[in-house]
């Protein structure tokens, strides 16, 4: 299974050329700057991804106590919704990324306009802001998607599962709208949602009717029948290099990823190939600069349909900070820098990352000792974060060539560190 | 060749032990607080690996431009030769440690005084900060060193350089103070030296005068006629658990480390493990904690003496970060906190690290595009320094199963680096 694109042909470098004649940086010998919108754990990984290559981090966050401002020398603490906060945030930098989706388009584009790298660009990342945006570009591309409507109210609703449950074969009887629906239909707000929020499913008019009670545009998708969810992962630069990394298995639970499983198992060569081919594809017609991951929904007959894009590094790549050659983290950045992008191919015959909620035991610190000195090889990766339940605080990787035995470490230290097991 | 000693028993840890009970520290639930005096890349490199664990990183460092400074959150900027600095800094960590050996023992002494665990303690650090205590140590513990003796003037030169030629077959003549010496010596300051500074090696009592002109006391050492250099790295806990790496080969050139090969080929395994086992052994004996490098001589004839010991991380162990499954910066914190040790096992046959050093060109961010695009396997580990002719501005991993293309892969991207490979 090829995990590596092959690279398009870089430009001839001049090794005495000044970087301001071939990048458009300031005219000085020096160090870039990034400029990471978001103070969350992604930027947090991101900067010690960046500590190795010498380049200045500077991060916008919304407090000085969130995960990545732990970590990070320059700091600015503001609100990304505010463009002047931007604009000042930006002025020191020569390039800026994002650790979320949520800066206003119109923003990006003021930034750009002002003469900032914004990377992703503001026309690429609407399509992991945006789910309609998203879901009709996918459907220009002719890439496999749920069936999906933007609906306007209820009735919409009970419209759309019809027809769902009618190319269905699924005995749909024009159902009233007071009635239950015949079959499930997924809403979305378009814009905002993340593990889980802002995505509802329903089977009645009158379950369909509370998604619409906060006024933003909603998008109807079929529930899909899925075996399983995988994500295909891919870094491509502004120069048009893109590496694909394997394509993995995430095991959801309540709507929040719980294992990632690298590479999927059991995903035939073929396929696998085939949606790393659509994720690149992908990237390439949007634009995308960066890392991005493409979770996907495979069907009970080995199709897979995409269910989310995301533009920026993602929980289903976690797996590379021990996993692979070039993490996602490191490849985000040199992309974003446009500099040649790092082996995406796995180090390890199984990876697999474990995510660390919050449980009612507070003191993770202390579960430590138990952890490590139950399995010597196991990777710890803490966010700096506050333990609350059911939040993601951490993740830990674990790999070897047994994946049963793989598996059980991750999740052993996981649900330990977690309180749900204290053997 | 087994390169993971046997841990010691862990003590049983109560699941839900307060860290006041059993660790002595404040008695509450929260991440510690590792205070690292230096700003140099140890510190810096040991900041990137402490992110993963959660842990809070404070920084006493010289300047707000060190290494460290740049890439830390929490930086304190001060002297730290100066007791009230130390204290003031002191004060709000868990437990301090070093990027450099040279806090005077009686500050440490002092800290420890007020409370604060410092590792490694000033008993064994003095074995790094003193060569004349160092080599009497290692004497009564029977471990080999190079001859040596304590000098006070040129005279007690030559004399030592007489009774080594003697002891050694070598013809020596009574040859008189102002005449050659029979056999070079190796003259080092005891106290401040560090990559070849403070060491001379001299063959009349004229050049023999130079290292008293600063009044500190000097030692002498046979110039053993060694066949290449070795290190032994290990990293110990204060309860006592103990893991050695794998033993290293070190090409040094004009006196610095210029490329580590792990592990150092052709060994045999029954050498590395005795120097693995010394080194642990010196750990043991001299109450190390944390990450220790012993620098090691092999003789043509299979014997290994002692060069130095460091008592931090250490540029033979850079390798680490890409080479083995546990870096010697994550031990050292893991150490240094009383956690269990990660499993010190090299991931890859081969792993080679080749010293980037500041050269005439100094835009090397400019040469990671070459860099980058011939080998996308290649590790950079760049300090964030000024490039100054000579200085140790980064370092380069690479590893493999073929140990010639691995060298020259390390080779190449350190020269071009450094400006003196422009293919």
């Amino acid at each position: 299974m090829p995990s590596t694109a092959a690279p398009a042909a870089l430009r001839t470098v001049t090794r005495r050329a000044t970087r301001g004649d071939a990048y458009g940086y300031a005219e000085v010998v020096t160090f870039p700057v990034v400029g990471m919108v978001g103070g969350g754990q992604l930027a947090r990984m991101t900067h010690e991804a960046g500590i190795p290559l010498g380049i200045r981090f500077r991060l916008l966050s919304g407090t000085p106590q969130d995960s990545a401002a732990l970590a990070v020398r320059d700091v600015v603490v503001g609100d990304h919704n505010d463009l002047a906060t931007l604009r000042d945030f930006a002025r020191g930098c020569d390039v800026i990324t994002f650790d979320h989706e949520h800066v206003p388009t119109e923003h990006l584009r003021a930034l750009e306009a002002d003469g900032i790298p914004v990377r992703p660009g503001p026309d690429a990342l609407v399509h992991a802001q945006d789910k309609g945006v998203m879901r009709a570009r996918l459907d220009s591309l002719g890439v496999g998607c749920p069936r999906h409507r933007i609906v306007r109210d209820p009735a919409d609703v009970a419209a759309f599962a019809a027809e769902v449950a009618d190319a269905d074969g699924a005995g749909a009887d024009g159902a009233a709208q007071d009635a239950g629906f015949p079959v499930p239909v997924v809403l979305k707000t378009v814009r905002g949602g993340y593990d889980g929020k802002g995505v509802w499913v329903v089977r009645t008019a009158a379950e369909a009717a509370v998604p619409f009670k906060a006024g933003v545009p909603v998008l109807a998708e079929e529930k899909v029948d899925f075996a399983r969810e995988l994500a295909a992962c891919v870094v491509r630069s502004p120069h048009g290099q893109a590496v694909a990394y394997p394509v993995v298995e995430s095991v959801q639970v309540g709507g929040v990823c719980d294992t990632v499983i690298a590479p999927a198992p059991g995903l035939p060569d073929d396929e696998a190939v085939q949606a790393q081919e659509m994720a690149l594809r992908i990237a390439q017609e949007l634009g995308v600069v960066g890392h991005m991951a493409v979770e996907l929904f495979e069907t009970p007959d080995g199709r897979v349909l995409v269910n989310e894009l995301a533009m920026r590094p993602h929980n289903s790549g976690h797996w590379t900070q021990d996993g692979a050659v070039t993490s996602q983290f490191a490849n985000h950045l040199r992309a974003v820098l446009d500099l040649p992008l790092g082996d995406p191919r796995p180090r390890a015959r199984w990876t697999v990352m474990a995510n660390v909620l919050g449980g009612d035991y507070p003191d993770m610190y202390s579960a430590y000792r138990h952890c490590m000195a139950r399995d010597p090889q196991l990777k710890i990766h803490m966010y700096g974060k506050d333990v609350k339940p059911g939040r993601k605080v951490g993740h830990v990787n674990t790999y070897g060539d047994d994946l049963a035995d793989v598996r059980e470490r991750a999740a052993h230290a996981a649900g330990y560190l977690r309180g749900t097991i204290t053997e």
